[in-house]
């Protein structure tokens, strides 16, 4: 059998420009990064802007589990299905993070035959969008430290500095240090640390803008700091708003790519969905709703975490109706989610399905009270068994959500077409798309809403710094955006090891983050950490590249 | 009077696929990133490596001053001036770091009409070189602090790991930092820091790497760490060695950009010359050797450093032998070495002249050293008065070096043609290219050759930690490479306050550290510092973009 990476070697790619003038994309409106990936140039807005919109399809996914659900995989099959049936399709996706990539998942490109290409470029450093965001991320850390060292003219706390530093890379031995050290020329000592660059609040700003006079604006809200009586200081009071936007100049333009089958596909963005927002850029995805009659979507992890936040605020920030949500699951992942072994999974087991289909029925449910139709799609595994698809199906059914079985990682769009025609249906009924909550509603209710209607939960506890927090960001007026919750995405609750559907817990907020620039405040809960770490065997170890530049170890 | 990012805006420059094929490289040799930057693909080697070389000319300068001395800009306007002449030229530069771009310089590609364009991307991200650097450096320290957090089978002694992190910015604050605090799950508590980008290690093996092969093996023996009984511990021990090689799939490729004027420049790698070699990659270097009959290449800062690392790394290593050498001057960054403060060099001032006139006269010495032809190229300024001039020229041909005025700042290749004319007298000349040191002499006699010869230094003193690493390197049989000197740029001793020709003073050699994988080792003098700090008021505070992407603030 060939690996994702030997099957992207051998794609038949078009070069992108021909895939931009499929799609109507003019010569002067692409910038070519090699001949296989392009940026879109931002001034395609005036020209497509009235054009009326495509049908938005998100695909989102049960709890992940170490068995692989194959949400990416489904969303390029799927685009790949729907351009067969005869549809003009545009795919948008999140750009990799090289954390995970060298951590352990080693690549983030879709699999099988349902891949985006040129898949080392894209799980590399691809167009360096995610360096613009550490880049300009760490410059404003250092602007800040300087501007203590050289007299601290804003009178900030260095206690009180809530910006951290990034790196695109899982690093725990960087998740918390003391900094300054060695005396006065290397500046003030205190503790701080770094977060993965996924989790930046630059990440969620260039997928928040609509273009590049929001992005700026956004920049000189972000805050950064207190100062010794309580004021919040911003990017504006340290005069670097123009510095870290231009970093963004390039970064902030949509990157085209294809999939196998020469679908095209917008992969811009890259938040996380377990400790940030989730979803690829705004942009990319309204630049693609013009330019194609359906665009196929994803958010991260599961549907408590991606889909919540994709719709919550997301749609909410880009005024975007979504046709039809397609949940992902396969047997496997189930019957773990019933607590079953990864090691015992080829059997057959009723019970064990059984209970694991709770935690895909907890997220019809979710998506449903969206107002939005659900579709589920099985992603097909060799061991499955007639018995145990059958009872998904039945399942699913009950609850008035479609199902499809999809084969697109063994056999591409091809098969996909049953999921195809399942979403057809779908997008084509009207729906009664409605937020969770409404963003004027106070900060805690906001949560409780989220916990209690998606996650299940009874309660949500304060730790008396998040109590404090939220008294404070109320104070100064923080209190009207969406929240973004940072969560475990291997559990509905913000406890990893409760998985299938828990029932009878209380969620956690341990801490309460401002994202002034971004829009929303971010509820930390659990144990949930926005640095990883790498296993004791990194994905690292098995990659390669030959003297003539091939490469093995991705996936 | 035009800003050097207004002048570059207003450029007519060629798509750089023309620029290419002019030099012979063929459509499928080049890869472009938008449509005036692409990449020279690697497999061009094999159809050019027979051509013959074309003459080599190496441009340096005087120890910098406040004043600006315009090394970039000459070598830019000496190409210019060449390719008027009807010469097939290229030119090979290093890439900016954005250290200094925000810090104080505001960006490296030259000024007034000897630029390379497009300034503003050269002077940003360009093609992501240097942040495939970051990536693959702190990866690797990642990969270090992750194996001692999983068990630590090799044995690291974690007070001896040499191998810190870096960013491609000016961040005092993380010179010395403590890393892994915060429990258990943070991995293991240790002292640590940061360097900026452009004193890495892997930027040392891009820019001294012939190919991929021989980079990947370059990445394999760096020596990362001791154990606690005193062994080496490299990047081959660790596994890593093909993940950190892939990460430099795309940067290994030279860079093609153009002047103003439109000749072709390699601009590739960037290490600082004062803690690092301070030269573009040997790579782009042979590429051009091949593809124009002269190239103008820099080194970075004063001849002490960038010409002397210059010749004696980068020529010992790539083989090749220089036709000439240009030192850049001006009258008022002579006369600052005179002791004339920045604000009082308008007027004439004979005895400053001929004071400071004797640095000029120490780096044409140094230069005539290595066998090679000395040219002093005078760049410009409206307030030079003609007996200024006079004297300068008399004082260089009193040495036997040629010298010429530039005034390509101000009117481009057309105000570089006596420079040119004396270039091409100087390389058509058979000369007696030496390198300064043997790299099998014992390590104190090379930096003592170093420091006596270039620098006009009585003594070497070494701290005892320097004495000791001595010891243990040549121990492990590490003491036959070329030695990287680490100093400031500012004087020819190791105080930056000695400015002009110092005379009676010792360099005090305050730390070693091996690049095994670079081939040299790196002997820290003074109080040089491998990470730089930010001013007051950094140059960022000027910079801005508007909604149409247009950048003030770069020069």
């Amino acid at each position: 059998m060939k690996s994702d990476v030997e099957i992207a070697q051998s794609a038949c790619m078009k070069p992108v420009a021909q895939v931009a003038a499929e799609l109507g994309i003019a010569e002067e409106e692409l910038e070519l990064y090699g001949k296989y990936k392009g940026k879109v140039s931002l001034n395609i807005w005036e020209r497509i802007r009235h054009h009326p919109d495509g049908k938005l399809v998100l695909v989102t996914a049960i709890n992940p589990t170490p068995a692989g659900e194959g949400k990416t995989t489904t969303t390029v099959g799927l685009g790949d299905s729907l351009r067969r049936l005869g549809h003009k399709v545009m795919i948008a996706l999140r750009e990799p993070s090289l954390g995970p990539c060298f951590g352990v998942k080693g690549g983030a490109a879709g699999g099988g035959y349902a891949q985006i290409v040129p898949m080392e470029d894209i799980n590399l450093h691809f167009t360096g969008d995610l360096h613009a965001i550490t880049t300009a991320h760490n410059l404003l850390a250092a602007i800040i430290d300087n501007h203590i060292h050289h007299g601290n003219e804003l009178e900030i706390d260095p206690r009180r500095i809530t910006w951290r530093r990034v790196m695109d890379l899982n690093e725990r031995a960087l998740r918390q240090i003391v900094l300054g050290l060695g005396g006065k020329a290397n500046g003030v000592p205190r503790e701080s640390g770094f977060d993965i660059t996924v989790a930046s609040e630059m990440m969620a700003i260039l997928c928040l803008a609509s273009d590049l006079e929001d992005m700026k604006s956004r920049i000189a809200r972000i805050i950064v700091a207190y100062t010794f009586d309580n004021r919040p200081v911003t990017v504006a009071d340290l005069k670097v708003t123009g510095a870290l936007t231009l970093l963004f100049k390039d970064a902030i333009k949509p990157n085209l790519v294809q999939t196998l089958e020469n679908t095209p596909a917008f992969v811009h963005g890259g938040p996380f969905a377990n400790i940030a927002h989730g979803c690829n850029s705004i942009m990319a995805s309204k630049y693609a709703l013009k330019l194609a009659d359906i665009l196929v979507t994803e958010a991260g992890f599961g549907a408590d975490l991606g889909a919540e936040k994709f719709l919550d605020i997301k749609c909410r920030f880009a005024g975007f109706r979504p046709d039809a949500v397609v949940i992902v699951a396969t047997v496997r992942a189930l019957k773990m989610h019933g607590g079953v072994p990864k090691n015992e999974l080829a059997g057959e087991n009723p019970a064990a399905l059984a209970k694991g289909m709770a935690n895909l029925q907890k997220h019809i449910e979710n998506i449903q009270k969206f107002g939005l139709p659900a579709v589920v799609a099985i992603n097909a595994f060799p061991t499955d068994t007639k018995a145990e698809l059958s009872f998904v199906r039945e399942q699913c059914e009950a609850m008035n959500a479609a199902v499809a079985l999809s084969e697109v990682w063994a056999k591409g769009g091809a098969g996909g077409e049953e999921l195809a025609g399942k979403v057809l249906a779908a997008v084509n009924k009207p729906n009664q798309f409605r937020f969770l909550y409404e963003a004027t509603q106070p900060i805690k209710e906001k949560i409780a809403t989220i916990a209690r209607e998606i996650y299940g939960a009874d309660a949500v506890n304060y730790t008396p710094a998040a109590k404090k927090t939220i008294q404070e960001l109320t104070g100064l007026g923080f209190d009207k955006t969406p929240v973004c919750m940072a969560k475990t995405q291997y559990s509905l609750s913000d406890d990893m090891s409760k998985i299938g559907r828990p029932t009878g817990f209380a969620i956690t907020v341990r801490e309460v983050r401002v994202a002034a620039g971004a829009g929303f405040l971010v509820a930390i809960t659990g144990d949930i950490m926005t640095m990883p770490g790498l296993p004791k065997h990194p994905a690292a170890e098995r990659m390669d590249i030959d003297k003539n530049g091939r490469i093995v170890g991705l996936f």
